[in-house]
């Protein structure tokens, strides 16, 4: 694959409230600073991202099912979606696209419920407890992935 | 806090059918039915209540993420969300308002996984097995909260 | 069923030390500060309340078995005995007055083993979160149902 | 051993309502008619029954301690103590009289709960099912036990 | 019902080898010795037993689906597959004659698998640990039963 | 009922990639190619068919609260929702029409959290296994079951 | 393939009970009722069946074994063996026929140890809770495969 | 904190048989034994032991809650209690006594049931396995707390 | 014990299909070739066996109740009744003979059921993974134990 | 035995961090302060005592393998290997000196993985909760023990 | 903190054979290929690793526990420890450095058992699934901590 | 493969204990004794056998790794390692040798947590329970199958 890349970073529940909830958790940024951050990085790579965020379980799978048409890969953060919804499993096995699972928080030191990921399985790999930065790590990991195509 | 107070009641899948729906639980009234005493009993307290019921997840969601702008309290009854919906748990506990958890029936006599309520952790309190009444109760228990902030 | 109301609130192990102990879970008001209260409010409405505290699960079986003789109704906050005494249970089925399930506190923020109650399937509903309020929403719920009948 | 023997009828927390309480389960006998017939068939064999009931786990062990200095064996009915009371396990275990389980409902047939027994480890058998005879079949036990020692 | 009974015995895998197998459990009677004293008990109340023991399943079923032909009732002591064999609890519940559940042994003492019996919910009771005079129990307990009829 | 009938054919989250997804389990026709057929085959049999895909749940509970107005019964193939949305659960039992469980693979052959089916209790069958015929055989179950009412 | 087709139909232990047993669960067709019926409508498609009944699971499996040299295919009631006969399961395995696994009730309705099924992980497909309808539908689903085959 | 100090030595169901009882886990001591050695073991040092045995749940509660007024601190064997008790563990949660669990057997040598504490959470701290000296080494333990205090 | 030995090398479920079914487990000789392969090693070493396999867990019942009259040991392969028959587990414990369990496949790497024995604890030993020289060291340690007695 | 006693402390993995690491659960003391003041104590008992801490499961074995050449007792604070090295525990067993299992923090005061201990049931007892005091009430438990040889 | 950083690259039990083993899992390159790739990139930031690995759990905490006098960071692959091990939980808990955990293959696609992690809650974050390239990702994540300090 | 074979006899924790630990387990011989014996019969073969034991986890991992450049296959008695260390199953799997598992005892037949192995999915074969007979099977079949190589 040559020429540049383009990435779709898909956001879930909750994610849009990101900087006004529980920040000792997830820190004082909006998603907006989160997003207009990562965007500046992937400038820097000659990588244009575009950015989605739903609270509907229904909206993301119809994204991730039109995402081969437009993207050469994908950062998902499902939000709480990631512990129950074997839909949004299914809709990334049925893309050819590599998908990376992205946390901010280290989900393993909070709730029992959620230290299991039901979409892990089918992503490419997982990054967890970096903040925002999180997502940094994840377009990395897509490049370095594109590198080897 | 002074002045009167604005709560949004909101209901989740198939609350719709309620009075439709195996009466020998819910009895016979419809959600219409229920809303209108609600509301008739709230006027009397000087209350103005907002009504919803959807069957999105995430209709439910982005409401409760509206909520703090319009109303000082949530009166909310998940229908079947409340036993694996785990992202509008995280929508309530992402708001500063008292959310007040409310079920018609008494989900712990009716089957093994309605007995489990991911929602309850992070509601104020739950109220269930008055029938319609449960949320009359909930409007009670959101006036005393009010008072005594 | 016409005239005045009585019922029997009944309270288990360890809430004679409420007010005394853990004050940020259960307020600093004592058992007979939140019995009088609900006393006052009560004879307001025409109701007359005996209170009955044991920290002995015999004598609370004793107490509901001799309620029907006596009253139209049970308040029952059985505190750690919810959580495993099935011949409570049995007492609360054996007898034809509604039984009503109360907790002061959020009993599903707290320790795995309080979120399991043995007894909610055999009570009329419950109410659980909202301080000594929760008794007054119990009273609430049980002047409800005379009415119906 | 010799002479005629002398048996403790124990009955365990909500016994005493047997007959008042779901019929369909235990039958319209009380527990005085239950034990009236059961001296009368014990009377024709020589045996002398003592009958005593109590809610109080902590009176039934009192009784099950006392037991070998005036009975030869103990029939017991431990109501839904039979689940939980590991209490009322050892005090089985800490006396040397041969104890007979019993249960006048089939355990199996009804709530999850009911089917486990704690007790019957350390009882010499265990009769279910067949209504006021089990308590005539635990009498039968005992005496062919006699019989062989 | 009127005339003398017909009672089926019946007995599962392996109980043809009690008396040369583990007396510490069984006692050293075998299976012969067994039923000879039970026919002996029954003859002198008027009733006529039969035997039968088989170690296949398919066996005990098949007599089971007959029974109701020839017998008014039936003893069973089904072995190790009271803990698995669905297929015999089935063909206990397909018959309209009770069928009581022995064991000689106090299961609950033994291995945790012994602990389950999966036939328990369709027989009408159950009796365990008295040795062969379980047998004799189980004959008293449908006799108790036929009178009542 | 006479007259010929209306079925709607349901399909939940994923199915719109049918063909075009993992095609050793689901074979190679797309859903068009799937309801194509299925739509020739009712033509024959006189009964008309409307098709709904979605992924989003709630549009799925919309469809079915609505469906006792137009359809005679519904045939529904819930995707990865099979083993999770109560919700969906309680929209089937929620409404007086015959619903049809279905799905194209052999669940039990694949992840393990495809072996629970939560929708199962409430409909009226289930068919599993025959790839896009798993949908004709819930025709022909439909249409016997018209038969007989 | 060619020429007409032979199916063994095959069914496990007390399905010889059907219609003589919980008629409100199987209906009160007969099993050679049920078998007649199969048996035209299979003349009918030019296919011709053998029928075999056995409580013994030893006998099912030896059945199955000759299946290959005598039929094209296998329609299966395993009965209770379904939840537990891992040999069973061994020996659909072990031949190169289709199998197709049929119930009549709504296994997912019933007691909790109906809802796992051994077999179908080595079945082509399951069919249940149509009545003997659901065995007719397994005939369709045969002869669907045949003609691909 | 200076002066002698008084312990309360609380002993649960069925350690008043000790000595009479299982002498290979007990030892053959009696109970009055243990407390006497250990009330000259306490004297030497200058302390004052209250001793109280209860088989009653209730009377264990009660004591707990009046020992603040009289003593320093707690030794508690709550005997089977230990396993299940939430009562007393709320009980032990609401006093600010330090309160040290102590057992003589090695429970984690025992049957399964006697491995969980639910009371050890909210002691102190844990001894078990030394027999009668295990109640020596609790009031060593409280002797030290008492020191650094 | 001195003179030849005699051993019974028994033969459960689908193991009459082995070298017909999936070959890359169980190797492509037939049960006919094990077995003769298997009698010329033990006829080298002046040992007699006699075969026998049966699809019946009663017929395998009746032959290991019979051994004890004609044979020094057993080598069992149970098939798919290793994980559930508890009936033959007592069928071995019934007798005084060794009993070796063997198996070809390395149990421990195929599905989950096949990773618990329920007859492991009443043989001998265990032997598993070898194919059919499974059954070579099976015969070398019955010999080395016949040599020890 | 007589003359002076010899006891080696065994300290496993981490410990050596302690009063480096969690003051609030272990205190600010570190091992060699905690060592020299249980020296000191053993030293005025006429005790000689030997330290090692190790964080390598390996030595630990190897130490506890020649202790009986040189110690009469041995104090294990077994660190997290407590919770899952059952090689300690067959290292514990194979020798014949009575080991004590001590704690310093109430291990059931914290995370579940903390509330099993595999070793305690091959130790002659357990101490947890006291600080470093834990190690001196050990010690007091094996002098008392030599006192009874 | 300034002046440039040292970070410790820590690799587990079998990670020497990477490469050389399950290179469909893995990659082809030797542990040394990826160290070597790993320090030019670092070199490149400025910062300088060292590298150990070992098959022993005592030299990897032994390692943890001298690393804050060396370094700023520790990069961690724990191989199969990494999913019982709490000593090494303990360790990375007790010292003051941040710890990736650090995985090459997506662990949530291989064993059940590789799915739980018990270092995760004490590590700083996690990351699997990218090949030798999660190792360069993690000194990413731990160059943005640094920045942050 | 021609030549005469190497093999490694690798024993893991406390087996330097056998024949001074529990005799009526493992027997009286010493390590020694059966390391002699096994020698003995492996000369005989024409086979030189290398012995290591080791307490240590990481010895043990260390020799796997290096094995395959000096052995033909591996005996493995990874004593109470065989329960949890995942290590040690991945350091089997990284080599190309056939390793087989074995064990004196019949781990089957003694606690609970001895009746998991999870190294045996990544070994060859299991044999258990034949005392130090156990390792000349595994003798015999490592033989076997360098024959079939």
């Amino acid at each position: 694959m040559n020429g540049s890349y383009h990435i779709l970073v898909l956001n879930g529940p909750n994610l849009n409230m990101t900087g006004l909830r529980e920040p000792h958790i997830y820190g004082s940024s909006t998603l907006d600073d989160i997003n207009s951050a990562l965007n500046d990085a992937a400038a820097a790579l000659g990588i244009s991202l575009d950015f989605c965020q739903s609270n509907h379980e229904g909206i993301l799978i119809d994204r991730l099912h039109e995402a081969p048409m437009q993207y050469d890969g994908v950062i998902l953060n499902a939000g709480a979606l990631t512990h129950y919804s074997y839909a949004l499993r299914d809709a990334i096995a049925s893309i050819p696209l590599p998908v990376v699972e992205v946390h901010m928080s280290n989900i393993h030191r909070r709730e029992e419920f959620r230290h299991t990921s039901v979409i892990a399985p089918v992503c490419v790999g997982s990054i967890a407890g970096f903040g925002s930065f999180s997502y940094h790590l994840a377009l990395a990991a897509l490049m370095e992935r594109f590198k080897q195509d």
